[in-house]
């Protein structure tokens, strides 16, 4: 990995990157409700109905032993599991509404519920692109130069996963390469993939070595997350389960996020999108506390809609919206946190991206998302991400935190002094009240260009998606990776090697 | 003008253009509440105190003399009017909380007040651009463009003035032509600007003309709309104030919104900048009121900031969605219907311009705007009206209305029976569930599009800008004018010959 500390001292002064400093954001206006109580009722009960006749298939032959211990109605034949309501509602009543994950920079820990709000990259796309080299396969530098962006963008909280698949490192060992560049090039909360045990295990000790703690502390401490997406409908597949089992186990956060595109692997209605949503999303969790009574998880909604004359899945659109304002509402329900996503279907970085993204965020936000996964870089239904969005999404998170600021109502920013000074018809350019709050009166942006026309062609008529391009490439310039004590770094070392001669994962 | 009624029957077949129907649309949910009753309060003091002690400029002797018959304090000299705030707080309370304003086509009325929001075009851009052309100055033939296309897009409610000035045509009869257009290319709900009496009253003899009305009806049945601006700070001038007197007295729909740039024409701060445009607001709505009783008026809010570093205006900005949400509560307590718009600042149609108008619109429509102005085509902080952008924010303002229609939660959209038949795994595309919905089911995007990135490459990788740009050719080739009645047509004809003859506007 390439180390630009040498750097130091020569660097360019760099034009218009100024970012708001890191901050753990909370949301103090009120959710927006889109269903009434007694909807959200209906669907709680027609998820409870969907768990007690039709049951979840849990395709792993320990998940199933531990369920039929719990008193679920368990057939090993089918694998179909079927739940009392109480099971279900005892075992959610468990679960925290408050946690703390911890980072191995402890100034980057993400705090979940009460409101906070955590950002992190878009994760899992098969294809990386930019303006330069065009869209292509995912490869081990893109995406270490996505872990180097996302360390130097303070909006983003945390990896959501690998922000593109890096396709040219072997499978067995990936996630240890992967999960060596998390630790070395960035000091931000990291996540494991539940793809079989193994590599839960792998990502928690890693996690440990990164932290420098015990293995009783990280019991105490959750330090890594996982996604485990049921697949839809109404199934969770082995591997997924393993990670469930060994995150709940460890106390590590697991995220539970049903694939419930409606008219696809869900009925042609938001409503029932989200009633399966809610039972998938049920099932997996009090699983969860069924293996580990009080282990963090985050109730994930991901309801959208396909189109439906391709059957190509569909971001960003009212039915989305609609789904993730609701889908809080279910999380509230049950006093956990809340994952949404910023998504959209663009092909390329340009309105539709844009205007796709901000009905996805205003849906996390509004809908009081504790972790908006994807944050920052995704595109084409999560086909791709992309540099450019990566940068144009750090604006509009910007802009969302900033949103979330209130307004401070007082006798000074009421200005009643200000106005008599400058009287009738003249202006505040030059008052004290205005020149007292030059430098912080209003949001500085990253990328949004202000400037008039005429100013805006001199300097090469470049849109968003162009500044944004350059923006990375600096960015990139000047990075630096945060320092890693020198003893967990060798640690990590001795681990991975260790682990490379064992050959890695050895199931597939 | 151009007709294209023979061209009827040889038109072509056209992709992909599918919109929704005409609608009134209300907002079903509970608004986003910037501030606290008690910091709205505070705003409302601030307000009444600088109308009492600063007071505000009316730089019209009639409207001096109406106002000292009224009882405010008068200072004839300096054309300073101070306040009582009883004064203020007894007019307010007759202006009216609902109202129609009818359209020559009546499908076409729209309704302010119980959460209706209506989107009015872009309005008194001096540039106008697209793809082919790039950016020029106004002119005729892209103002009937700009009135084509929005009489073509349902969504598109109202006129909220010339969407771009025709500078070709002569200033004293240019209100003439441009009205005549109004009413031969649309018979969508018009504007009149209130710059001096005679523009006015033309406007509303041509809408009385339009809609076949006699001058009584005109009186009980509101049939234009203008907007006036304050001067601010704290002041309104002459040609405005003409304005605000004779659409009073004829029961127009008078918008009045203060120009409080916050760091510019008001405090750099935005509780400051709210204060200010709440005085200006409450003084003009309640001469409206001193001037006629009852006359139909709507509170404006347009408070956004400079960039600091450059004086330039900014718009869609994290403090304009918090001032839009804000002056939404700020109208609420007063029971007036509430302005607000769709601003963004970029100079091209591209991501910025996407996601500050997003900004704005989820301002305006969680601020529980009845009119969202400048809602289509918008750009440059106003100062360019584009056409790809006019179908860009068609596309994101249908978005919104589908955003605004409740999700019905019922036994047959939960959808229980669809997951009995498809079971654990399988999929929803057959089932009957689903194409019992399948034309039905989900929004339908215009300009949106969700092909894979292979087919989208092949169809051309055009962006959203280049898609809209092809449409809005498209839809005007299609465009035929509403019909217009035989004998309004001759009348209106008859009308605007005299009136050019008498020369058009004597006064400047």
């Amino acid at each position: 990995m390439a180390r630009s500390g040498g750097r130091r001292g020569q660097r360019r002064e760099r034009q218009g990157f100024h970012q708001l400093p890191w901050r753990n954001l909370v949301n103090p206006y009120a959710p927006i409700d889109m269903l009434s109580a007694d909807q959200i009722e209906t669907i709680h009960h027609a998820s409870l109905r969907i768990l007690e006749e039709l049951g979840i298939a849990f395709l792993l032959p320990e998940a199933l032993d531990i369920l039929d211990a719990a008193g679920a109605e368990v057939d090993h034949k089918t694998q179909v599991v079927r739940f009392d309501p109480q099971l279900i509602e005892d075992n959610m009543a468990k679960a925290p509404p408050r946690f703390v994950v911890h980072a191995r920079n402890p100034e980057h820990n993400v705090i979940f519920g009460d409101n906070h709000i955590n950002f992190s990259t878009v994760a899992s796309a098969p294809n990386a692109s930019d303006l330069q080299g065009g869209r292509r396969p995912g490869c081990y530098e893109d995406y270490c130069n996505f872990l180097r962006l996302t360390q130097a963008l303070n909006v983003i909280h945390l990896y959501g996963g690998y922000p593109v698949e890096p396709v040219d490192l072997p499978p067995a060992t990936r996630h240890l390469d992967c999960t060596d560049a998390f630790i070395r090039l960035g000091d931000k909360v990291f996540f494991a993939y539940s793809l079989g045990r193994e590599r839960i295990l792998d990502g928690i000790e890693m996690a440990r070595i990164a932290r420098g703690a015990t293995s009783e502390q990280m019991l105490r401490e959750p330090s890594l997350i996982t996604v485990v997406n049921s697949s839809s409908p109404l199934r969770i597949d082995a591997p997924m389960l393993e990670g469930v089992i060994e995150m709940a186990r460890h106390n590590q956060v697991m995220v539970l996020t049903p694939f419930t595109l409606s008219g696809a692997m869900a009925p042609a209605t938001i409503a029932g999108a989200l009633a399966q949503q809610n039972a998938e999303a049920l099932a997996g969790l009090a699983f969860s506390q069924i293996v580990n009574p009080g282990t963090p998880v985050i109730y994930g909604g991901f309801t959208s809609n396909v189109d439906m004359k391709s059957g190509a899945p569909a971001f960003g659109t009212p039915e989305y919206t609609k789904a993730a304002l609701a889908s809080g509402q279910l999380a509230r329900r049950y006093k956990v946190p809340y994952r949404s996503s910023n998504a959209n279907a663009s092909n390329v970085v340009d309105a539709q991206a844009a205007y796709e993204s901000e009905m996805s965020l205003w849906g996390a936000i509004m809908g009081h998302a504790g972790l908006v996964l994807h944050a920052a870089g995704w595109m084409e239904g999560g086909l791709c991400a992309s540099f450019e969005k990566m940068v144009l999404d750090a604006e509009m998170l910007q802009m969302m935190a900033e949103f979330l600021s209130p307004l401070e109502v007082n006798e000074d920013t009421l200005g009643f002094e200000a106005m008599r000074d400058v009287g009738h018809g003249g202006h505040f350019f030059g008052t004290k009240h205005t020149l007292d709050r030059y430098e912080t009166a209003f949001y500085a942006p990253i990328i949004s260009d202000w400037s008039n026309y005429e100013s805006w062609e001199e300097a090469g008529a470049h849109t968003a998606t162009e500044r944004a391009n350059t923006l990375y490439r600096e960015i990139l310039a000047d990075y630096e990776p945060p320092p890693l004590d020198a003893a967990r770094s060798d640690e990590l070392a001795e681990f991975i090697a260790r682990r490379k001669e064992e050959g890695g994962v050895q199931a597939a």
